[in-house]
């Protein structure tokens, strides 16, 4: 329950104000060239920036690769990597210890395992991500090498779908001690036609479970997604069409010639690029729900352990929207959905 | 591939128009009484009925249980069970040999296996969700005993929200020639706290991949899902309360006493009963988008697989639209998703 | 736990006197050309034969292949199929129904489910094994393709080691209403280097694995195995060596060309054709002890379930030996412990 | 294939000569103290020592828990660990680079990866047993509670069964440069009856595979083991008997009384604990064959990648026997087998 992927799986552990996070990627195949640098940079894309939605919290997070890479290549053998939490104040969190903070995990830890650690989230925490950012940028890797590219964007926050309306809406938020939710569209390219498995392997069920694993998404759609229930069949179904001529510039005349094997593809993209979960070749395009960040500045009413009612006031800053944070994790285990389907094939 | 499932797990085969279709369900436990008529009962839900959404093809389904059950009680052995397909006229589909049907999965299994049984979509058929209502039957059982009930309803068809909207749409879309999606919302009573992974095992996540796993699903979201990308944090997030005290009426006179052990419950539920991918006891709802029936009886135009230009009309019948017999898939996978976490408390 | 491997894996169902056994073959490529009559008569190398050592028993298993197969070549879905149990007479077994065989599960069944199959030791009897019979030999199929051949042979039946010596051991052992172990000596040629994984995943433990799952076996060894406590490093170590220079004949006279890619190979096979867990190309030696059959027609004290003594005499005939009928399952479990292995290299 | 273990599962990493071996360990249950002393205690137990079979190397392993761990209990969270490599001084090796050493893995890895890390072993060094120590030690912790003891010790070393001899054969092969086998017998007192699964998941298939996941291990038998292929089912089954009457001394005068549900248990433990694949309740005993170290000081004839000879003479200094060091290993991994079997069970 701490692993994602088949073939090539991620197996993660750490509590956010632990001693440290981390993670081991195993099935990575060997003799790949790896960049360290590029590893960290998709790590620090993760950070706290100075962008408007996050929190001026300080957090250098480095990785520290400790196997499975040797003179610049990788081995076969699992990539094991940690990133140490730094500035462990715990005392910091000691007013929470035994409180519910509305739209958080405390509650339900405590239902599930009655001891629990309550400093930042613990195993709850969106700091467990990182490691997801890390293994992530492993599967890049790969997959770039295949001209597979994975671009997760803003599509919008709150009602906000320009950067001038997101900026403005993000002040007045955060002036306002509040949260905001927003929308993160995601789109690959260069997937060849084939990948995915019928039944319960379908490429749009891994994408879903993969994205909904990631704290705070509400919900997941691909293609048309909760636009196709009010669709009709005529409109949804993408048409087949091929290339059976290809046109030829051979000495100053065009000629034609007939295509020994001709090229079928879809005219259209309702489908999101996949048919019967497995891709068709276009573009597969998907679309993910964050609701608002469960902390904010306001006072909220709630109640300790014990029942009693509490006046919570979350003295920690807080980002006001994790979208921005969030889209190199959406990235990341899109990266992992998909490099564990090309294990499949070409391991 | 063809497993759903970790501790409690069905595993299926069969194309649709092969000898037959079927599935193994392991990890179940020993000891449970067992009604077969119950069983069949779940998969009659999935026939073809008089309903205006569905065609009038006859398909009398029998489960045949082939093992793990003995006198009348689950052995907790794995529980094999069959569903052979009739009417195999094979002849029917030979028109379609070798055409690409839009939005069918014929151009990508074609892409991923070469070759591939073309009849009536073999293992990319609806059909094989039979074996999930199956396996699904069986898990209610289990849950329906600790009070768990499933229970998944028409939200909506097309834009049509109510039975006499509803019944027009599907009338004239039938006479159109074409097809229609729709929403399905689902909700789970009677689950208690604590139900759920943290990470990548999120109750959540895996209900996401369970309905993405379902032929024709194009999106899943759980409590305010897509909607809650626009609201505040002070909106989304359901306050705590609790039952400190208990009013009693005793001989007459109303006296107040004060509980041991205090109910903490939220009093809202933006959250769709999961908080950190864990139950939080309240009803846990979400809701999943259909796309429109790729088989429509309009003529479409397509390719064959050199290329050539088809016209296709469809000979056989075909649902207007597959919502209503996707209630009982709905709540199986529903009840698989449960029944695993479950397994995993208390086998 | 009723599944094995991991990319190619089997799941089987079934008591011996239910209604039928089976099993799904899953992750088979797609595209292999399936000889039914091959599969059937590796399953009728299992039926007790005319040899001495097994009872005259009629059973004329059939298997019935129900998906992943079309037009004679498998689809690359999974594999389904049943073995029918016929002859049901379940009275035959109802004065065993609360007695402990001494050597059988009906005790350990008993402590762990509470509720089992007493007739004929329902999932605990060796009838299981003809699912992997059916299984293996899909499996062979496979690698045959890539000229591996894997042959089990009778190493020793108790004492005995030669044919003569061997009947007349089992015609007193029948005469006597006793029974005998053996060992079971298994070649696996032509499998090239470098198949199995380091650390968990040696070719050994998954061979190891397989062999004990089955029925009666008491032990496993490869290459020298116990024999080599008692050697010395120096003694047991293969010394490798190398083909530099190739004699070549050309024209009558002799010349020697020295090889661009020389071939390095160990020059004995103490190791058994694996080190580190991984194939070095040499044949893959191992041998397997199965323990005496526990059901004999001599009478022996036990007790019921009450805990009241018991004279037991078995009605039934029993094999003498389990040993002959054991060789098509040590091949079929070598072959989808292979077969797992190559999957992984190049599905 | 880094994984051992199916709800309580170890995840390793590490070459010998990395940055850091280590390893995840999940789905150990929550609330559990934790003595990180005694975790320790047990990785030293498998320090070269001055036990005469040992090199005097100096190793000071210290293992640093880095997650699952909060205010010295457990959290149900992944435990995370680390042990880092020290004295890495990989010229040491560098004339070792292009050699197949005898009986180690160089040459297998090579035909496998192509690219490996040929320092001491690198992924195929029996270094990375330590990871195996630290969580079997969890899971002892977790077994003593149960009241469930293992004990591994020295069977024989080479032919010597006593300690005078086993130290004499030891600094005679010393002196020759060389190197020994043996074989260790392990015993699992305390295990309750009803624990393993039928068919695959058979308990002493999970200990075979085990077993022979370790380093240099050649063979493994339980019970009788490769002795029973020469015995007579009238001597092997174990038979059953039941205490129905239990004496009393009540003032002085002996007494009988009837025991409402009376004790069954076989009399002698031929099965070695274990029938059907589950236990019986007594204690369950194994022994595991092992092959001289590989490494040897005598010079040994060999040959490089080039397939140039290559007479080898080890620098390094070496174990005469794994056996001794291998002890906490053997146990390590037979508590790992039987906790995830109790986590089915009672989680």
């Amino acid at each position: 329950m701490n692993s994602f992927g088949e073939h090539i799986k991620l197996t993660t552990f750490g509590e956010s104000h632990g001693v440290a996070i981390g993670g081991i990627l195993e099935g990575f195949p060997a003799g790949v060239e790896v960049d360290e640098n590029f590893i960290q940079s998709e790590l620090d894309r993760r950070k706290p920036s100075n962008d408007k939605a996050s929190t001026p919290r300080k957090e250098s997070d480095r990785v520290e690769i400790l196997s499975g890479i040797f003179e610049g290549k990788t081995l076969g053998t699992p990539i094991g990597f940690i990133i140490r939490n730094e500035n462990q104040q715990p005392n910091d969190y000691d007013y929470l210890k035994d409180i519910f903070r509305p739209g958080h995990a405390d509650f339900t830890y405590a239902k599930k395992y009655g001891h629990y650690d309550h400093r930042g989230g613990g195993r709850a925490s969106a700091r467990e991500t990182a490691t997801r950012v890390v293994a992530g940028a492993f599967a890049k890797t790969v997959l770039q090498k295949k001209g597979i590219e994975i671009t997760a964007k803003i599509k919008q926050i709150g009602t906000a779908k320009t950067p001038d309306e997101i900026d403005r809406l993000i002040e007045q938020t955060k002036a306002d001690g509040d949260s905001v939710g927003g929308i993160v569209e995601c789109v690959i390219s260069g997937c060849p036609a084939g990948i995915g498995e019928p039944v319960f392997g379908k490429l749009q069920a891994k994408l879903a479970e993969a994205m909904l694993s990631i704290p705070a998404v509400k919900g997941f759609e691909y293609g048309e997604g909760f636009a196709s229930a009010v669709m009709k069949g005529s409109e949804h179904n993408d048409v087949f069409t091929s290339t059976l001529r290809q046109a030829q510039c051979v000495a100053g005349s065009v000629t034609e010639s007939v295509l020994a094997i001709p090229t079928v593809r879809p005219t259209t993209n309702h489908s999101g690029g996949v048919l019967g979960g497995i891709s068709t070749g276009q573009d597969i395009v998907f679309r993910v729900a964050f609701k608002p960040i469960a902390s904010i500045s306001k006072p909220q009413q709630t109640v300790d352990k014990s029942g009693n009612p509490i006046k919570l006031v979350n003295h920690g800053r807080h980002d006001v929207c994790c979208v921005p944070r969030a889209l190199p994790v959406v990235e990341a285990m899109t990266a992992l959905v998909l490099v564990d389907f090309f294990s499949y094939l070409c391991n």
